[in-house]
This record gives C-alpha cells, structure tokens and sequence, in this order.
C-alpha cells in the first residue's frame, strides 16, 4: 500500500525528467516500462510534454496502446499533432481502438484530411468506426460534437433479466455507467431507469413497468454553452442527446462540460485582455503575434485618432496649456470605466442574470457612474487646484470633463455588449481593446469640447 | 409522455411569472401547489428570483420541506438570506434535515452566529446535526469546506452479502454513489471497490479479496484550487477526502468542483477588468461602487503621475508641440501590451503551463514585444510623417519610444504575476487597472525621456 501514498500529491520533478530522458537515450525498454507502467496516463503526459518530442514519440511506440490512447488524449494539441505525423494510419487506428468514440473523433478531427479516411479505414471493430465517422459530421461547437456513442440503454419491452445481462454487455465499453437510458423499439428516448429500482424490482417485471418517464436531454445541434448551462443548473453528470425525433444518439459527460466552462471561460478572460485565438504561454512566437498584434493596431488607430483630435485643437494650447496635462487622466479613467461596465455585462450575459430592458439596466450604470464620478472628479478638482495650480475654469473643465466621460464610457460599456449579444454576436469581444480604445477617443473629444465651450477658445 | 417533451428547454416566461404572483395574492394554494410540483427545483428557484420577497417566502412556507429545500441552495444568497431571516428556526432545521451535509453546513454558515447554534440544536437527527458541525469548523477554501459526509464506504473485513446490505443502507442517503470507499477497522481510507468486481465476485468472499488498492484522495486541508486541477487530471468525478492519518473523512462531488471552476474564472476575469468583491449586475449600486472605486482611484492616481511627468516636461512644448499630440498612442499601447501579457501569464499560472526559469520567459516576451513594436513602430513612422508632418527627429523619437515603451510593457505585465505568484499572491491581481495604470505612467516617462535625449531639450 505505501508505494501509492503519495500517488494524488504527484509533482513532476527535473530529476524524474532527466531519469526518464536518460533512459530512453539508452533504450533501456525494460527500465522505461516499469517507471511509467505506476503513472497515471495524465502523469505520462505531462513527463512526455517536458521531454523532446522524439523522446516522447519513443515512448509513445514502447507503451501498449490501452496506456498511450489515453496518454495522447491528454497532451497539448500541438505536441499530440506532432508525434501523430510520425505514426502509421495502422498505429494511429490502434490508439483510436482503445478510446471511447467521442476522444476518437476528436483525436482524428486534428488530423489532416486525407489521413483521417486512411486511419478510418484501419479501424478493426467496424461499429467503432461507423460510430467515429457519425461523430466526424458534427461541428465541435453543438452538443453532436462533445457526445459520445457509449451509454448504456435499455428497451422498455425488456424484461428484468434481459435487462441486468445486456446491461453488463454494454457496460464493458462505457468507462462510467452514470444512467441508463431506456428506449422503444424505435430507438426514441423515453424515459431512465434507477439502478435501485431495478435491483428490488421482480425479475419477471418489464422496464416499462419500472421506469422512469422524467429524463433531461438535449438535441444534437444544441450549442455546447447551452448545455453546459442545462448541466449545470440541473446539476447532471451525464445527459442524452437526441435527433428532432427524440432518436437517442449519444451522451455527454461532465467531464467534457468542465473543459468547456474553463475554455469559455479563458476565452472571455483573454478577448477582455486583447488576445484572440486560443494561445498559451509556451506557444511560438509567430502564433503569439497573430493572437496579440491585431488588437494592439486597433488601440494604434485610437491613438493615431486621438492625435488627430488633440492635434485638431492645438490652437488652444499655448492659451491653457494645463489643459493637455490632463489627457492621460482623462482617457486611463474612460478606459478603466469602461472595461468595469462591459465586464460587468458580459458576465451577466454569460450568467442569465442580465435581464429586462436595456433602458433600465442603463440608468443604474447612469448613477453609478455618476456616483463614481462625482467622487473622482472632487478629489482631482482639489489635487489640481492646489498641486498643478490650474485655474477655477480649468479646474472646473476637467471636473466637469471627467463626470461627462465617466458617464459617457460607462453607457458605452454596458451597451455595446447588450447590443452585439441581441445581434447574436458574442458580446466578449467588446470587452478588453475594443472598448478601452474606443472611449479612449471619444474621451478625449468630449474633454476638449467641454474645455472649448467652458473655456470659450 | 408529452408533457415532459420541452421540460429541458424551459424558459421562464413572463405569463409564467405573472401566473404564479396571482396565484399568490389570491392565496390560491392548491393551484400553485398544482403548477409548481411539475417543475424542478432549479427552475421554481429561477421563478421565485423573479417574484417579490414575500411572495417567495409564501411559496417556500407553502411548498414540503423536501422540495424547499433543494430550492433554497439554487436560489442566490441574497435572496436566501432574506427568506431565511423570516423563517424560524425550526422552520430552518427541517429544511436543514432534507439536504446533504455540504449544503446544508453551506447554508447554515451564512446565518448570523448566534441563529446557527439555535438551528442546529432544532435538528432532529443527532448524527446529521453532528456531521454538519463538524463540517462547519473547515474553511470554505480548502477540501473539508467542500466536502459532504455522505458516502459509501465498506469495510475490508466484510463479506460480499453484508457489504451488498450495508452499502444499500448508505446508499439510501447518497444522491449519487460514484465509488464504493474500503477502510480498515480504524476507519483509514485504504482503496475502492469496483461495482462490477463486487458484482461476480463469489459472495462468501472478503472485501480484502477483491478492492483495487490504487485509490485517489485528497488531504481535508488542501486548497479547493487544488483539489479542482487534480479532478480534473485525473477525471474524477468523486475524490474521498482523509486528514493527516488517512481516516475517510467525506467526499468531494464533481458538481461542487464545477462552481470552484466557475467562481474562479469569474474572480479572474473581474480582477483583470477592475472589480473587487464578487459583484453581479444585479447588486446595488452601494455594492458595486464599493467593488470598482477602488480601482477606478488607481487609475485616477496614476492619471495624476502622468500629469505631474508632463507638466515637468512642460517647458520643451513650445519648441516640440507635435511631441504631446502622441501621448495617448503611447499610453493606450503601453496599457494594452501590459494586459495581455499579464494575462497570457496569469493564465499560464492557473493551468501549470508557465514553469522553467522567469529569465526564459522575459526573453521570449522582449522578443515577442520587439516584434509587435517594429511593426506598430513602421506604421506609425509612415502615418506621422506624412499625416501630422513631424519632423525626422521627431519621428524618430516617437517610434523608438513605441518600441521601449512595448518592450517595457510587456516585461513589467510578465513580471509583476510571476512575482506575486512567487511571492504567494493572487497573481491575478496584477491585471487589469494595476498593470494598465503603471504602464500608463512608466510608458509616458520614457516617451519623455527619450525626446529628451534625442531632441535635447
């Protein structure tokens, strides 16, 4: 027992990296096999992305392919994509044998596609590949495309018995029974049966006498979202999906919807921060210009349009030339409103709990606003007046200026995201860039059109 | 059948609503009773969220104790809070009774503390009282806040036929069983039973013969982050949770772990945008000026630095005018930069993708930021000398402060979370306003200073 004590605490150190990377530059099989054989997949995979990637692909070839399937489906994409290139359609399609249908699918979706019906066409178990090429038609962004064939079903003609032994059957591929499905003799979803009562039940009973008729499900070309909602909020582990006809195609599990919270979840958190494409820290420096350099031209061109407006009223500037020092005070305040206001919606939107009119949700960001900009604009009227010694007027243009485009950054970020998510566009992307460039230049003009009328140049 | 056909695509609707607060008013119990019992208990929470107050303390006092209950943990805990201030205590303990230990330690912990000794004492069932006692001593951060007491364990001296009795007996309170616990006569949590091993098993063998001694836990001090990375590795949908001696103290579900998940990535994403304290659209204004003043004010301060640098600079503006139209460019980009690469870091940090030295990770980002700001350096040079006619000395020192400004930027946002992060800190909050604001003021300083030393003011 004690060799698995620490098996959960399991860090992966450098000693460990470099045993395994010594060991595989010796092809010492014998010695690689028992090391790894005590990992976890999860553990191997992580062993084999801090080793070179010919390294990993030697140990990938060693490793039986009940153990590797499941170690590949854990690697990064990139480096999964990478020792694939370097296996046969024959390998490739023995990993595909050991994986439930929806890690299959996934796993040849990244394939190129003249590969995928090569590797297909190697699959052995003939169902398996029918299924996978089920699989293979729907978009990774509806419910058909994070399902997997593997459930276990019943019909509800069956009786008692029939039932316990096809069950068993069934259960052999299905890695987590979670619930069992019952079905007419078209295959149309009906209803789902508790274990507890199918254990007291007499034997001689029907499932139609002992099912359950209440069953959630989703249809196949529900939006992933969608269902991560439905699974949260009815706290399920698994749940059918089915055609238009209530057909029972497939199930997700939780597992796949954790990885979708956290990857909608990153890709809000990275569009706020200007970054598009789903990138890493360890990716290549050319994959991590393209997800960042667009947004940086965006916010040039704000600041080429602020130059443009400053430049614009550069006649007054000899004649108040405080006013120019406060710029800055005046576009980091729109923008740092802004990004509040919009992310505020944004999450709301994501959580349901944006509802009602648009009217009414402006006017609470309206006093807001002008709460918080009341409070900074009187902290900035005494610290200018006494530290930078601007005039009464001045100091009453910036005050006035600073409410004006706190109010103004903070209607613009609670509407533009209630506006783009009406037009069905993902109202994440206005947060971060979008909107801290544009109240940026909308911040400035108001600031020197409130300076022209109060100032009078 | 078909009444269940759209229960998973319900929507409240507002008729609904309408329906239910008439019903309400009239007093009309037997119709409300009629129209709530079809519904899931997400979804009367969902309904009564909408509703007034009184109203949905009307329903929850109407509705058994047993489905209440379950409303009560869906609704949000303002509203919970105000329901349960007019409920008595003994009112209170008998919705305690219907809930698993977690959630009901989860809704006691947020009565005021001299009601919760009072509720407790009102419980009837002195073991629950007790496992929900000792479930309050945890802190909501780390594994024993999580955990329920209810589960399934066996002990490894039992025979087949009495582990099959007892494991009913328990299972009777478990919701979901997940997976069967062995302890030793001392209670110490030493493997777990496969369902279909103790299926075929001969029923006169011993829980010894037959339990997999490979069996994942985690320790009742561990941090919920913690515990949610391992669940999610090792795809568990359960983890048994012991203390220092590996006694089986509770279990953690996967459901709990997918709010940890989710409340996580939303405190991420708020800290990035500005807020503190977790906030909704929904709060009051008190409450989300509280949640984003604070930040709004270091903005407002580094706004004032950046004044104080220019006003110092203030005696070269008549001989460079065109020097100050170009503030907000080098300020909007230095903020942007610093984002996103705080962001890709902090992200990095959460999934234990950003290992190796920080020396490897600062050069990758020097180059990566050297990159972007030629880039966005040559354009600018192009757009500035033909549109705002400047001088070649002053495009020069417009573009190399671009380019000092992106690099500084983007080192200072990859530096300052790894160093929190070292140092223990949320690394998170170095997004958002923090980053964007030194940037802001860093960046502006080093325009100057380069101007200076280029034009030689």
């Amino acid at each position: 027992m004690e060799e698995n004590d620490d098996n959960i605490q399991f860090k992966i150190s450098d000693e460990l990296i470099e045993n395994v990377e010594q060991l595989i530059e010796a092809k010492d099989d014998t010695n690689i096999l028992a090391l790894l054989n005590d990992f976890h997949h999860a553990d191997i995979a992580e062993i084999l992305e801090e080793t070179d990637i010919d390294h990993a692909t030697y140990v990938i070839k060693l490793l039986d392919s009940e153990k590797t399937s499941d170690v590949l489906m854990e690697l990064d994409e990139d480096t999964r994509e990478k020792i694939l290139a370097t296996l046969s359609a024959k390998e490739i399609a023995e990993e595909i044998e050991e994986l439930d249908t929806d890690d299959a699918a996934d796993i040849i979706s990244e394939l190129p596609q003249d590969r995928q019906q090569h590797v297909i066409s190697q699959i052995e178990d003939q169902e398996h590949a029918q299924d996978i090429k089920d699989l293979l038609r729907y978009d990774d962004r509806v419910a058909g495309g994070l399902m997997a064939k593997e459930l276990v079903k019943v019909n509800e003609n069956w009786r008692i018995t029939r039932c316990v032994k096809e069950m068993r059957a069934q259960a052999e591929d299905v890695t987590r029974v979670h619930s069992i499905y019952v079905v007419d003799n078209d295959n149309k979803l009906i209803g789902r049966l508790s274990l507890k009562d199918l254990l007291i039940a007499p034997t001689r009973d029907h499932i139609s006498d002992i099912y359950i008729p209440k069953v959630d499900y989703v249809y196949v070309d529900e939006d992933i979202e969608e269902v991560a909602k439905i699974m949260q909020k009815y706290d399920l582990e698994a749940i059918p999906v089915v055609d238009k006809n209530k057909t029972l195609l497939g199930r997700i599990t939780i597992d796949d919807i954790v990885d979708v919270i956290r990857e909608e979840a990153e890709k809000d958190y990275q569009l706020a921060a200007g970054i598009t494409r789903d990138v890493e820290a360890d990716d290549s420096i050319w994959k991590l210009t393209k997800a960042r350099l667009p947004w940086l031209l965006i916010g040039m061109f704000g600041g080429l349009g602020a130059a443009s407006i400053i430049n614009g009223f550069s006649y007054a500037m000899t004649e108040f030339p405080k006013l120019l020092i406060f710029i800055p005070l005046v576009q980091a305040t729109a923008g740092n409103v802004g990004v509040q206001s919009s992310a505020i919606v944004v999450q709301g939107l994501a959580n349901d709990t944006v509802k009602g009119e648009i009217f009414k949700r402006l006017l609470k960001e309206f006093i807001l606003a002008l709460v918080n900009g009341v409070a900074i604009a009187a902290i900035v009227l005494i610290i200018s007046h006494f530290i930078f010694q601007t005039s009464y007027l001045v100091s009453a243009t910036i005050c006035i200026a600073l409410i004006s485009v706190i109010v103004m950054a903070a209607l613009i970020g609670t509407f533009i995201p209630i506006f783009l998510d009406k037009r069905g566009i993902d109202p994440a992307v206005a947060t971060g860039p979008f909107i801290t460039t544009s109240n940026d230049v909308f911040g400035i003009l108001i600031y020197f059109l409130i300076a022209k009328f109060i100032l009078g140049f």
